[in-house]
């Protein structure tokens, strides 16, 4: 079924202790859809300056990601860049531009509007809400947000909150929103403003799903090489949101299965710097290590 | 099959945001002891003073652990007293006194030295290797330590690991054991030491276990009431030796459920403050918390 992304697409200067790379492609849109594209048909709606080249967007051309709902304006685009360190667990913003990102209020083509699963991801409340504003019958709406937007405009986000079905949030945001310290009444704070499930990122140490016909949890698949996590929460995104559209309908069943997807393709992307290993990987591989991940649960 | 553990029987001075304890039962045997004898027939090594009184020893004596080992010695208990910050994640040692534990080696009744499953809990790892040099015949031992013995014995840690079957750390022992910072490559050259399994214990992040047959990844159970978190590290070896010993011999499967019910008894651990919460619990109650884990668990 079709599926819509509406965010970011940037170019990263990343720094780790394993290396570095400039003006690569990136952005919240861009990881997501990579991954997701690895599972059902993606459509894209994002802004890009002047400056990026044509040829950076073959990654997504690649995988037949739509690029309709892609804008060219006039300007520069988003440029993000960011610097870890040694654990890779702290991350510093080194700058920001937001540029064409930001600018402007997404426009959703009018072929894009009847999508039937949409992910928000990070950026303003008021243009996630627009989105939605836009989009035409039943959808099954996931939202992420940040820090940011949560000190900056939490009756937007509360507003938001009440119209999709699904937050994704990590460890920290979630307390934040709720002002609880334990993630499962963080969760439950959250849920009662009005998601059906809330899913709690907890990078390395994998997520937790909380909703009304209960929780569940799942470990980080543990990848032995870790060069570069931009983009993790992301791709985790894409490999949720894609399985629910390849399988057409959203239960307890096939978001599991779907966040159990998402978790492997972010394990991916953590092992090379930027979109790299995702743009470079084949399903097949993605359903060996999804057996090996199991493997290694079972008890 | 026969268990034997050797460690701490100590007065624990507590607090933490949720309340405060003072001289409660506590010390690593103890806490492992109580896991463990819900599974398994546990026999325990420890010394305490003349200060304790028999009444305390009561939990114990309820579970049918064989205290044959438990020496009173002139002086007193061994006391410590911690802090723990709001996130329960922080934790600031108060005071130590070591007092009679630490001033005897220990000595294994000899109708305790055959027994085939051995937990040397956190000591000095000379106290560590006395014990072994006084079992007989052939054992599963599994031997726990922390930072101060890393850095302090490394040398007698090392020769202790050659004669172990399986080495228990937290995260950051393993970093530290191993000068690696990713868990996976810090198991892969513990393992290199001698044990054939390692098993790191990540608190509520779960645990993995490393072995010549494979690793197993498994999160926490997310148990919304974080009262007093310790002793659960105790616990979640008493929970898999126990299941060891009830089970009579060591495959990965037994091991892999084994660390499924040390997680499952060290999440109702941390609900009170000290041993409360495990002392009271019934085998039924553990089984119906595994039960409901493999529920989260499942995609």
């Amino acid at each position: 079924m079709s599926l819509i992304v509406v965010g970011s697409v940037a170019l990263d200067t990343i720094e780790t202790p394993h290396g570095r790379v400039s003006d690569a492609l990136g952005g919240s849109a861009v990881h997501f859809a990579l991954a997701a594209s690895m599972l059902a048909p993606v459509r894209l709606v994002g802004q890009i300056g002047r400056d990026l080249p044509e040829r950076a967007l073959e990654p997504l051309r690649r995988r037949g990601v739509d690029l309709r709902g892609l804008q060219r304006k006039d300007g520069k685009t988003f440029r993000w860049s960011g610097r870890y360190s040694s654990d890779m667990n702290q991350r510093e913003t080194v700058s920001v531009e937001l540029n064409v990102f930001g600018q402007y209020a997404p426009e959703i083509p009018p072929a894009f509007r009847t999508s039937r699963f949409v992910f928000l991801a990070n950026g303003s409340p008021e243009h996630q809400m627009q989105v939605l504003d836009q989009m035409r019958g039943p959808c099954f709406a996931v939202v992420d947000t940040m820090d940011h937007w949560i000190h900056s405009s939490r009756p937007v986000l509360a507003a938001l909150f009440k119209r999709v079905q699904a937050v994704v949030v990590n460890d920290s945001e979630a307390r934040l929103l709720s002002g609880e310290e334990f993630f499962l009444r963080a969760a439950g704070k959250i849920l009662r403003m009005g998601p059906k499930y809330v899913i709690v990122k907890k990078g390395e140490h994998g997520a937790v799903m909380v909703g009304k016909d209960g929780t569940f949890v799942i470990p980080a698949f543990p990848t032995g090489e870790v060069r570069d996590p931009t983009g993790a929460g992301d791709t985790f995104a894409g490999g949720m949101m894609g399985y629910l559209a390849r399988r057409g309908r959203v239960t307890s069943a096939t978001l599991r299965r779907g966040i159990a997807y998402g978790t492997v393709l972010a394990s991916f992307n953590v092992e090379d710097f930027g979109v790299r290993r995702v743009a470079s990987l084949t399903l097949p591989r993605v359903e060996a290590r999804l057996r090996e991940f199991r493997k290694m649960l079972k008890f």
